[in-house]
């Protein structure tokens, strides 16, 4: 939380008994100096012990004028999780580290409410103090660090000065940096004796940390008046000494410039940035992210900000850094709606990640990966392949991202194909087989496996190589499921281009589409022999996203279609090459089997890992139950990534079967896969994505199936209980197990969208809904979803948090964590139709 | 350090006062009675106050058959590095936050000699006991958890079960984890009142961590004797208590699941693991990296446990893991002379890069940087654009590694120059000039950027599209500063092919070299003009490794060659394209200039970022003074990666000038650089560049220089003061302020190795020295240098400490970080000539 004119800061103490009490009121006093009466708000959230001894009475018995306030106090002075068990003995703990639960929320929404109120009353400071240290339980039992963190306010953190504080001290100020604090300033009590200041000054000045050490504060004295006398003397000299005046102005100083820095971000970024995809010629609002938590990013808008605040401020004549009358929080919570280009899964600042990724790195740092190995990568290796139940699949390769995690799967593929139909003198001229409307990395490499559209075709080194299907999509159309052959009219179908289905699930019963299948393979059979007898194109790969193909357009292709092109391949390997004879039975006999007809690619680097609701969506190709992959149907390799590291950072895995590595298999180096690049298999990446399948396994797997989605791991500790967070989720889309189908989004809410008048189709699967607007023009250059983007950013819930989404032409698409809780869901979908309503209203 | 028959574990306190040495004691009285008499150490290796107090000789009161030694007593009961300044008064106090002093790392020694001087006797356990908590300073004034954490050896943590132990204990078990510990038990007191025992089993059960909690000890007694009975009874019953039981099965337990694990990796590798340019058909033997410090890899090489373990457990015919004759450590530590892949630069397990990897992972995770920006990107912008101090870089595009980088580079500079000479009807026909020995990368698009070699000849999409000359090359050969012709004779010379220098300064005197200038300048001038004007060919950007072409076989380019080849293209436009006409006198006027002739890419990605011992090493092409870069030959576009985050993840960066830039600017989307990965400017690697960069710049930033190598930076913390770090290797090449030129490895070593019978021809520049082999045969396919490199593991100093280098075909090459202490690296010369000398010993 941040605003011009309020300033809040957290103090908490590096252990219970370290004066965190004396100091907060010797820091209160000084601020109520600077602030008119009732400007300085002290907010103890929590308290333990008797009533008389709370700290609110000790602050406000020392300090005039200020309003001090205790949210909750429990009787006895123990830890709050276990003196509120014994004031409420129906109170539960249900406390799991790392993740806050319905009481942490509950306990946060009255500390921002408080704020909020003095904020609006024209409160001047706020001082929240923690109780006991920085990880001592709170009433649920979750830690405090963790529960206040969606606050991130910054943090005086009150040192130990007695033997062994150097060490809690700094123990302290680690576990709120990696929980993405910023502390501030460290105040602790002088006792020389145990040299805790002076050490504490110099550690802390190398984090660019100031530390000041207070006077010891008088010894208690039996007799009241005389104790309290003296204890008023101490806090009346001590808070106008210079080290509590420079205390405050330093934090007065952060707290402008983190709003000068703030505010200047969009502008600078102007100057300096080249961002990803942006046309600099078209004009852009571009939002600075402050920090992020779980679904949401908090946002300064500089348009929100010119619109509200300035405007304000110069109606005032005064320059918005000093208008009191510049109110507003200046912060605002988006809900991350593209799950930053969907790789966020397990939260933004997940706590269990972050301290994943520093044992990585306090162990390893990087270390070399070519002809080594660590445990977090073999681990990996084990964890991606037991996730798949992929049969087909044994080996695992490592790169960066999703571009060249595909850049190493198109070259397995093509040597291959090379290698067995002997076309090693035909190099250059194999291309790859795929869908319209595919993408597969911005690499060129990679782009050269798609057909031209406007994301390639200004890159002077494209050029498209391969043949790509229109694909038959499945749309929700005004309550209506349907697939709908492509609109191009290269697939004419007497029954006509449009099937109605009763449900989504029954797009998937391809026993009942026997007829849809054949109609697929006759088609499938027909344009590649012509391609390759007549034309005689060579392919050496069919590359396939499996049922999304996000880039493109978020286009749902029907399943059964990718399932016939694969099958139709695999079978009739002389519609690849017309001179091929198996020379041997191996293909058929082999188990696993070698690859047959082409090496078949999943790109599911967007698709897979419980994107859409499985741990791998080449399952969705499967005939009927079971999460594992049909052979018969399984890719020969596959590629992972975004979701891989639960959304923390860049890491890319390619699998493939053993019939694919073999090829590269000789006496010669040349031949090798000569691939690698510099952090290959770095360590924080492969821990984080043990860390992250482990997680995501546990959310996914369902209590009430009978066979869990997820799957048995290499890793002991994996074997954790299902958590059944998804099994809302599930019943409301009516899943069965082994054809688990279902959606965050409610079948409910997907009906009324796909009935407004602005929405042309949509469709919703695992944590994906996509709409495409009616609009004049269509596809990437469209602006018709531009406008309901700009709506959601200012569209606010109840709790004041609008959408942060992304387009694609003129499709929009929204997008869960996988952690993202039901009620959260809800409100999402409220928030979408209430923008779509808008969005008619302006445009009558 | 680890061995099969020896198992040592550390015991931390989670606070001061927690029990530490009581329930030491109930470790080591359980682990005595499982070993022979002096079957286990005690070892404390620091202690403070009264000898007759000592934890050493408590211990040994209470448990027959122990050794227990101190190896430092301070007689005040202060932390130790107040106890050391009073026994001490000349102790000094030197301590950098997260760094090892020499202080440190004599206790080192002296902790290792003692486990292994142990080990040796046939001790079967040794229990560390640290003092105070796991961060209280040490003697020197480091905290204790640093101190040790090379050895890592594996924690038990003593918990605090007072009133705030629960976020003490939690705390503390933060900070190990974070440096890389693994903290297998978590003991503490039963005090229920409290009830942090059943808190922690819950919490750390969620990290696999098992806590137990113990009897409270007895109250003191008055009397002595009563006293000690009291507590021998105590200690008698609690120690052979189905807790402590169960603590030392599940040490034990963990020891050897550990060593399992370890021993077992190389051969699981073998079978899931897909090796980057690993050619399976050849034997390599893949070791395992447990972890790293520092230089330190701490490797289990199966080859020499093989010969040394096994064979002796063979020959007493017991199997290895029960075999008490199984002597040796099983963990080897190697100088990671590859610098894992050319990326490590301030260390392995660096715990200030791993706090700041976590607080960005707690503050954000990532996030979205599409039309959003975020502090850590941002400053990343401005730093490293300081950093460069390249007058004509303007913008900042964010990738995940060097091939995307360069991919990104490639795209840009095609599209200015298809623009600026109007080439758009001839996409796919511009190809780019570069260098034979290039490499950029593993990408299909960037391997396109050069001439065939073995990286890319079997990939079935490489086209190469350009023009490679065969550069002039700069070698020590036999002591002599040379620089030599192509061997090709493409550049035929009447003055003969070697031109010798005295020195490696000489080489960079470039305006002593103007004949030499003018003929590279005539020879590029007639091969240019024969291609575009003869050939018709287009090119579209020039790309230069900047003076070492690393990948293709650490090549030393003659710099006045680069230098002259950048001048001439941009003097002349018309040798790239004859009908261009300059339209406006713009190019020359503008202050930065727009590109001419062509857009110079520079890949700075292995020599950028102070590899070579300058921020940027683009300024090795300036004519004479001065660490920015001269604007007639600063690249218009470059690329830096490996070095950017210190050696920690992938990230990587293209800089490019505003007239670049504006090439993609226009009101139609198509137009922009349509490119942008997943995790694009993830906060983790921005934040960890920011530290990295700002460390670098004090590392390089010299004392006796007046004008500093580093720069001024955008952020105010990084004002920080000249190191003088590396002053002592540029006094030994007596560099230069302006034409800083030196290398790590010194003069007379280079000299040395330059005669040596093995050697062909070598340089040094920065950290990097590379040896060219005599040899049969030549280039990548060579097998010359893997002889010298196998030797090198097993070639061992003083402390017990191998080599782990990397071979280009006839090529070895060594590598430091950039904080290598003077020490190692001359450590690192000996044990280089040690091998050579071993290798000509056997070859005769």
């Amino acid at each position: 939380m941040l605003w011009r004119d309020l300033k809040a800061w957290q103090v908490y103490g590096a252990n219970t008994d370290v004066g965190k009490t004396i100091i907060s009121t010797l820091l209160c006093k000084a601020l109520a100096r600077r602030a008119p009466t009732n400007g300085l708000l002290y907010l103890k959230p929590v308290s333990t012990g008797p009533d008389a001894e709370a700290d609110d009475r000790h602050i406000s018995k020392y300090t005039t004028g200020i309003l001090a306030k205790c949210l909750k106090q429990y009787s006895q002075p123990l830890s709050p999780h276990l003196a509120a068990k014994i004031d409420e003995p129906n109170h539960e703990l249900n406390h799991r580290a790392g993740k806050l639960n319905v009481a942490d929320r509950t306990l946060l929404h009255k500390v921002k409410d408080s704020l909020d109120a003095h904020q609006k009353a024209g409160g001047k400071y706020a001082v929240l103090e923690t109780a006991g240290g920085v990880l001592s339980p709170g009433p649920s039992g979750s830690v405090q660090a963790d529960v206040y963190r969606p606050l991130r306010l910054p943090v005086v953190l009150v040192g130990d000065a007695k033997l062994g504080g150097v060490a809690t001290t700094i123990s302290a100020f680690e576990s709120l940096h990696l929980r993405g604090y910023d502390v501030q300033s460290v105040l602790l009590f002088d006792m020389p004796r145990w040299g805790n200041a002076d050490y504490l000054k110099n550690y802390f000045s190398q984090h660019d940390i100031v530390t000041l050490s207070l006077p010891v504060p008088p010894e208690r004295d039996a007799d009241q008046q005389r104790d309290h006398d003296k204890l008023a003397a101490y806090y009346e000299k001590v808070s106008t000494s210079s080290e509590v005046k420079s205390t405050v102005d330093l934090i007065h100083q952060k707290h402008f410039s983190h709003i000068s820095k703030l505010t200047s971000m969009p502008a600078h970024a102007e100057s300096i940035v080249w961002h990803p995809f942006r046309q600099y010629g078209l004009p852009q609002n571009v939002v600075a992210i402050d920090s992020a938590y779980e679904d949401h990013f908090e946002v300064y808008n500089q348009e929100t900000d010119a619109l509200v605040n300035r405007a304000e401020a110069s109606s005032t004549g005064l320059q918005p850094l000093q208008s009191a009358a510049s109110s507003g929080p200046l912060l605002t919570p988006l809900f991350d709606a593209s799950a930053s280009w969907w790789t966020q899964g397990l939260g933004h600042g997940n706590p269990n990640l972050a301290l994943t990724a520093a044992h990585a790195a306090g162990r390893y740092g990087h270390v070399m990966f070519a002809n080594a190995v660590h445990e977090p990568a073999l681990d990996l290796c084990y964890n991606l392949l037991s996730t798949l139940q992929n049969p087909r699949l044994s080996r695992v390769f490592f790169t960066d991202n999703g571009s060249t995690g595909m850049e190493v799967a198109v070259k397995m593929a093509l040597r291959a194909a090379a290698t067995r139909y002997e076309w090693n003198n035909h190099k250059g001229e194999i291309g790859i087989l795929g869908l319209k409307g595919s993408y597969h990395g911005d690499t060129i490499g990679v782009m050269n496996c798609s057909e031209p559209s406007p994301f390639n075709e200004k890159v002077d080194w494209y050029k498209p190589w391969g043949h790509w299907f229109s694909p038959p999509e499945v749309k929700l159309v005004k309550g209506q499921w349907q697939v709908q052959l492509p609109s191009d009219e290269s697939m004419p179908r007497e029954e006509g281009p449009t099937t109605l289905f009763p449900s989504l699930q029954a797009i998937f019963d391809f026993e009942a589409r026997e007829d849809d299948a054949q109609f697929y393979a006759d088609y499938v059979t027909r344009t590649l022999t012509h391609l390759t007898h007549q034309q005689k194109q060579k392919f050496g790969a069919l590359i396939l996203e499996p049922l999304v193909m996000g880039a493109g357009g978020m286009i749902f292709v029907d399943p059964l279609f990718q399932r016939t092109l694969i099958s139709t391949i695999r079978a009739n390997p002389r519609i690849i090459d017309p001179a091929y004879e198996a020379t041997t039975s191996k293909s058929t006999t082999e188990d696993p089997p070698t690859w047959s007809g082409l090496p078949i690619i999943a790109d599911e680097v967007f698709t897979g890992l419980y994107r859409l609701g499985r741990s791998s969506s080449s399952s969705f190709w499967n005939s009927s139950a079971g999460s594992s992959i049909e052979a018969d149907v399984a890719p020969d390799i596959s590629c992972h990534a975004k979701l891989l590291t639960g959304g923390l950072l860049p890491l890319a895995l390619t699998t493939a079967s053993n019939s694919i590595f073999n090829t590269f298999v000789s006496d010669s180096k040349a031949d090798a896969l000569l691939h690698g690049h510099s952090y290959t298999a770095h360590p924080i990446g492969c821990s984080v994505a043990n860390k992250s399948l482990e997680l995501m396994r546990t959310i996914s797997t369902s209590t009430i199936f009978n066979n869990p989605v997820g799957a048995i791991t290499h890793t002991p500790e994996a074997h954790k209980p299902s958590s059944g967070q998804w099994d809302g989720y599930r019943q409301s889309w009516s899943s069965k197990p082994g054809s688990d189908l279902f959606s965050f989004f409610s079948p409910e809410t997907l009906n009324t969208i796909s009935n407004h008048q602005l929405v042309n189709s949509c469709f919703a699967i695992g944590t994906v809904l996509a709409l495409t607007l009616e609009s004049a023009t269509s596809g990437y250059n469209s602006t018709a979803a531009a406008s309901l983007q700009a709506r959601l950013m200012t569209t606010m819930d109840e709790q004041g948090r609008g959408v942060h989404s992304r387009v694609l032409g003129d499709v929009i698409y929204f997008m869960t964590g996988l952690e993202t809780a039901e009620e959260e869901v809800r409100n999402l979908e409220r928030t979408i139709l209430k923008a779509l309503d808008g969005e008619l209203a302006a445009s009558r």
